[in-house]
């Protein structure tokens, strides 16, 4: 499979790379990994997705080389990354499907070898899979390389700490480390810059959160007045969850928040044994057991109210 | 000099460990897997600090075998760890002077070689150095030991994120998961795990923090009433900090505090080029070019103005 997607790579001199729709850390830092190491071999490269690289990862080495796939040359060659299924291409799946060669490089386990070769491996990052095609061509890393490999992988693993960061994933971070790459930099730029807005809205999220049961159960919900009152999106909302789940006390945590299409969206997160993917379901919604969310009718305190009552249900074994 | 720690470990088999005054992950968790390799190898060992461990470490396989220094029986051979001078052993000194052999494990190139044998070498934690000791033993990581070397090595480098972490650290770390210790465990522990008062009083913070000069300066401060009204502690203020400097505008942060004893703190960070130090030197502090700090007389909202047209002056390069 790793010579499969080398001896494509060798063979092709024309190549356009796909990142999926709403493209992030793994899939951006992949791509533009793999234009270097292309560019290196003296290849014609483009890098194509739906979307534009959101600005937390415009610092990223040859970042401003996207183009959305209007603006794109057909190539004969087009490699796929990070994308479990052709339908994340998005738009992009034209340039797929007019290609005479396909590759997929992928580390989802969900992946369904959608192309004609495919290097689709477990890994905690796609960009440990790009680490060992570079390898696997010769090509040495250089430092832009090396950014953009470094940045797919802590940004999937979560900086080296999710379950899916291996021994593999930490070696190979320190071969990218032996290029000199700027790593409180690249730091910096991935995990320390929020802007002020954001960083309001969160204060005012966790000020609003309320502890029940013990402390066991967290509920806090964010209105359009709130995201307004700190100038902010209903974007930058993600992360507060989080912050809240984090209270030492708490195993079920719950953010409620105000749609612009009037509905109430309800993200919920478990710690260690209790399954709030049952509240979820219970309320038409879905996710996994750690990680949850449905849509609620307003008025969002209702709402909230209601959610606390199935939180108490869950911790309590009450049968449903 | 690793080679002198090695035979040292290896002649004696009553060992005494000195963690550092207010012990953190490093001293901590190289303490206990040196205490549990020891232990691999049918000595005798103990741990001894002057102060206890702290909440969010005894989680820490061999934590409960901390004891004071007054506890402790004299031993004849005694290694300090992570500790750079003497004076870092606090009260524990007493049982160094008293010992017939010395080493000193060390990674702070500060060090003053105090003891008999010295294994003092730049890495990015002493935990690092722990690994190579035990490597050099022979002695098979198992994965209590393990973990607090892996406790010992991401809490010194800022979960691989200081400019401190080098290829090394990363392969250390890469041999310390092969033993399939719980990485998500303990990054929740460590990273991800904070009280309820303490996350309200970091809102807070934010909340009262003010932009100045185009976003370039953010200015914060704490009241014994608003440490009050989270029911948190003066210690809880640590961390607020680093989140107004992560803020993307800013380039120099500032957080005042009310202390106990009727003065006022000041934390101060700069991000690339601004050197806070100058601030905190003119009020007789000092500190580092990105963090420095200074006590100023109340009131907390006088000083913050006073900091304020210095900090101004410090980025408009007025003569000072």
């Amino acid at each position: 499979m790793l010579q499969d997607a080398a001896r494509f790579l060798r063979t092709h001199d024309d190549i356009l790379l796909i990142a999926h729709v709403s493209p992030d850390g793994d899939t951006l830092g992949s791509c533009f990994a793999l234009y270097g190491a292309l560019l290196e071999l003296g290849k014609h490269a483009q890098v194509v997705c739906e979307d534009p690289v959101p600005a937390i990862y415009r610092f990223l080495p040859f970042s401003d080389q996207l183009i959305p796939p209007e603006q794109a040359s057909p190539a004969e060659a087009v490699v796929c990354v990070d994308c479990a299924d052709l339908a994340r291409t998005g738009r992009c799946e034209l340039l797929f499907r007019a290609a005479k060669a396909t590759l997929n490089i992928d580390h989802h386990s969900t992946n369904d070898h959608y192309a004609e070769a495919n290097y689709v491996q477990k890994a905690g990052a796609t960009g440990e899979l790009i680490f060992n095609v570079i390898n696997c061509l010769k090509i040495t890393l250089n430092k832009n390389i090396a950014s953009c490999l470094y940045v797919a992988i802590t940004t999937d693993t979560g900086n080296f700490s999710y379950s899916n960061t291996t021994p593999d994933t930490m070696r190979i971070a320190a071969d990218i480390l032996d290029t000199g790459i700027d790593l409180p930099y690249l730091n910096r730029c991935l995990f320390r810059t929020v802007p002020f807005p954001k960083l309001k809205l969160h204060a005012l999220g966790v000020t609003k959160a309320k502890l029940y049961d013990y402390g066991r159960i967290a509920i806090s919900y964010i209105t359009l007045e709130d995201i307004a009152s700190c100038g902010a999106t209903s974007e930058d909302t993600e992360g507060i969850i989080d912050a809240i789940r984090d209270i030492d006390s708490v195993e079920v945590a719950a953010l409620l928040r105000e749609s612009d299409d009037g509905l109430v969206r309800v993200s919920l997160r478990g710690k260690t044994s209790a399954d709030v993917s049952k509240i979820a379901t219970r309320l038409g919604g879905g996710g996994h057991k750690l990680a949850a969310g449905c849509t609620m009718s307003p008025p969002v305190a209702e709402a909230a109210e209601q959610i606390l009552g199935f939180a108490i249900e869950l911790l309590h074994g009450v049968s449903e």
